[in-house]
């Protein structure tokens, strides 16, 4: 294809970007020093600092950008117009991270950013690096790097990024509802995945859906010594804890009646590629501390990562949990439970059976309530579709390999959103990659994934331009 | 027996303790302000603060009194010395007390005590005024009002207060061990158990023992992301609450393999006295918000409080418990376990039963540690005891009725201690009240517990000395 003037063009863009670098990780580090931590009220302010962070920055690239109230964390909502006849994109990232806790496990402060080198490859430690502040990066400074050597993007792009990711998204529907004509656009590009290893990309085309539960027990009226009411009084912990332990059964299976009504078996053209991959289980399972996998003992892990439900108490607490020993019976015990959903699962449907399962099961006297914390069902992407096809050839072209097409356990709400609300499908392209310890202490992400992921950003923009 | 001199003597005691009841007032309230927290390292200064405070108070009073390192927190020791050829008693309370958490939840700050008058009756609120503060000042009070009217103690008192109750007591036993001949009595007095109810005195004849255990359960080597990682990563909370959960069987019974070795039926005695009681099991399972007992079924309440062992979890912990939402599978989970014993248990086979229980019943790949917080047997006062006739005489005396001989559920670990190394049985008289709100919020001690306390231990000291 030399001396087609677009490759020229993409080559001039691809030097501009890798000229820049330095600048980029600048950058980079400014809003990843921003602690946006979404799931505590006490750190709203620096929520709201990371939105207007970034709000500037793409009004400094020449869109039309500002922080938009919502109920909850602000919107980041800016626009790109290209002219009329030209493909438009709407490109989603979240600035929100997780809580940082626990603190005493980082080898680094969380929101001081720093690049560390481990066996030649180049990490950026940090909360957020990879999950999703480092990743949204790489789609704006594609876009900047574009706009610098050609003057203009040869698309209309709208980048819109949401504060409330890690917290189940409860304000993204209203906003879509309210916004539905000017968020709409041909596609999609949403990057908060992973590649299949560090050299190979990939497209994510099944995302797990979520529906987050918190559950409390009650027992006694108050808090009880247990030596003076041990016997008699009822311990809201041992309700809890038998009830938990009853979710599944030993072959790993989810024991809540009618949990897998609409869960399919997996479609051939998937089960072909995913038996080709070179996955290692033992090595996985030997990363993480164990020998054997702990899902469905009728699917293999990749299956069970990807194409199966799960059902995980994410945090328990009750009674004392302080030094030493504190011989009470607590009044109440609390766990936070969630699900993640495949295919046709429906999140509503999923919610009333747990809930349901715990009433039944908890003995007379005990009290409980729920608090929901969020719920969004899973998606599957066309294997048809031409955006896919566009975004594998420029995968290729910049990785020098075929993109996995794979799945991805972890949910991201907006999807399923922009599929119902908008009737938009939405191309998934990510550069994490699966020890980027995301949601743990010293998450990071390859300065590789950063750099070539904002040069695959470039090569996409061309290809969905064309 | 009007014109026996010693009956004269006793008035003029009784009537100095009632004139000085403002002054024993705000000497307690001196007590309760400091926050001697034992379980929690960060009160240790605290802990070491009230001890002086005790020993300056009974050197005030004309002991020989002094605070004692342990490995752990002083000890605080004084001795009165009534001459030979008079009894001698050991008097043993505790000046720590238990955290005050959950702070939100109490009225008036925990150790900013005040009087507070309700339906006509007067309490004194605050974190230690019923354990043990409130009590152990109780025979201090006492043997001021004795020394002020009469110049001096009718018997040898020896005092000895520990600041690690609520712990187990780690270093009692090397203290006891270390100080055997300076501390060895002819009986020893405890005041830390409670009245049959308001009016009605009681002398507690068994004790509960006390197994505390530290479980944490290890799944996989970090925190994970449960989308990622969700199914096949083991979640070591579904294998703690599976556990915990089959600690009992539907009938409370506890499931641990030999547990119940080493217990025994009811004396004949204590049934007897027992079923005349005026006990009222509704109203007490009402007052905790309760309609039914929690333990062995064929077992009546006062049994199940007082005469049955218990396992109790005290505290849970694992993953994220802070506001919202983290979709994580933790590394790690935990829970604090409690065993009360009776009769002839042995502290170190529950303990070891318990462990094994655990191991056994956790998947491949989950590890697991335990740590004790302490380990104590059961004990039983001979009914045959004269010492024990003589305090029902003085206790009949104050309170003009019988004392009830009860058990408690609570364990004093002191107890066992004087028996298996000083050879030396106690007398456990108390003046606490079932609704006193001990280990909880709004802890109190009623001023008529306060007041008549103090008198019944005058009364005790003069029968005593006969």
């Amino acid at each position: 294809m030399a001396g087609n003037p677009n490759d020229t063009n993409l080559d001039n863009v691809l030097a501009t970007l890798d000229r820049g670098l330095d600048q980029s990780l600048e950058r980079l580090y400014a809003l990843l020093k921003i602690p946006s931590v979404s799931t505590d009220p006490a750190y709203r302010a620096d929520c709201e600092k990371a939105a207007a962070w970034l709000a500037r920055d793409l009004s400094d690239l020449g869109f039309k950008a500002d922080v938009r109230p919502t109920n909850g964390l602000p919107m980041v909502v800016g626009h790109y117009d290209a002219g009329s006849g030209k493909p438009h994109v709407l490109f989603y990232g979240h600035y929100d991270v997780q809580p940082p806790d626990p603190l005493e496990m980082w080898t680094s402060p969380p929101f001081e950013p720093r690049m560390v080198e481990e066996g030649g490859i180049k990490r950026i430690v940090g909360r957020g690096t990879a999950d999703d502040k480092g990743q949204l990066m790489t789609f704006i400074e594609a876009c900047r790097a574009y706009i610098a050597a050609e003057g203009k993007l040869p698309l209309s792009v709208t980048v819109m990024l949401e504060g409330e990711e890690e917290t189940g998204s409860p304000s993204l529907k209203p906003f879509l509802d309210k916004h539905k004509q000017e968020l709409k656009a041909d596609v999609a590009l949403v990057c908060d995945t992973d590649m299949w290893d560090m050299t190979t990309p990939a497209i994510t085309t099944m995302l797990r859906g979520l529906v987050l539960e918190e559950v409390t027990v009650t027992g006694p009226n108050r808090d009880l010594h247990s030596g003076l009411f041990g016997g008699p009084a009822l311990n809201p912990i041992h309700a809890l804890g038998r009830v938990l332990g009853l979710l599944h059964n030993e072959y790993g299976r989810i024991a809540i009646p009618a949990f897998y009504d609409g869960v399919n078996d997996l479609a051939p053209e998937l089960q072909s590629q995913w038996s080709r991959l070179d996955f290692d289980a033992r090595k996985y399972l030997g990363e993480i501390g164990q020998t054997r996998a702990a899902g469905e003992a009728n699917h293999n892990i990749l299956e069970q990562m990807w194409a199966r439900p799960t059902c995980d108490v994410n945090g328990i607490w009750g009674g004392y949990t302080g030094p030493g020993s504190k011989t009470v019976i607590p009044s109440k015990a609390h766990a936070k439970v969630s699900f993640r959903l495949v295919n046709r699962q429906n999140p509503e449907k999923v919610q009333a059976g747990f809930r349901e399962f715990v009433r039944k099961r908890l003995p007379a006297d005990f009290q409980v309530e729920f608090h929901s914390h969020g719920a969004s069902p899973a998606l599957q992407l066309p294997l048809s579709s031409p955006y896919l096809q566009k975004a594998r050839a420029a995968l290729k072209a910049e990785w020098d390999k075929e993109a996995v097409l794979k799945g991805s356990g972890g949910s991201i709400p907006i999807v399923g959103s922009f599929k119902r609300d908008l009737d938009m499908d939405s191309l998934l392209i990510g550069f994490g990659l699966d020890d980027d310890r995301i949601h743990s202490p010293n998450e990071k992400y390859n300065l590789l994934s950063f750099h070539k992921g904002a040069r695959s950003w470039v090569r996409v923009l061309a290809e969905l331009a064309r």
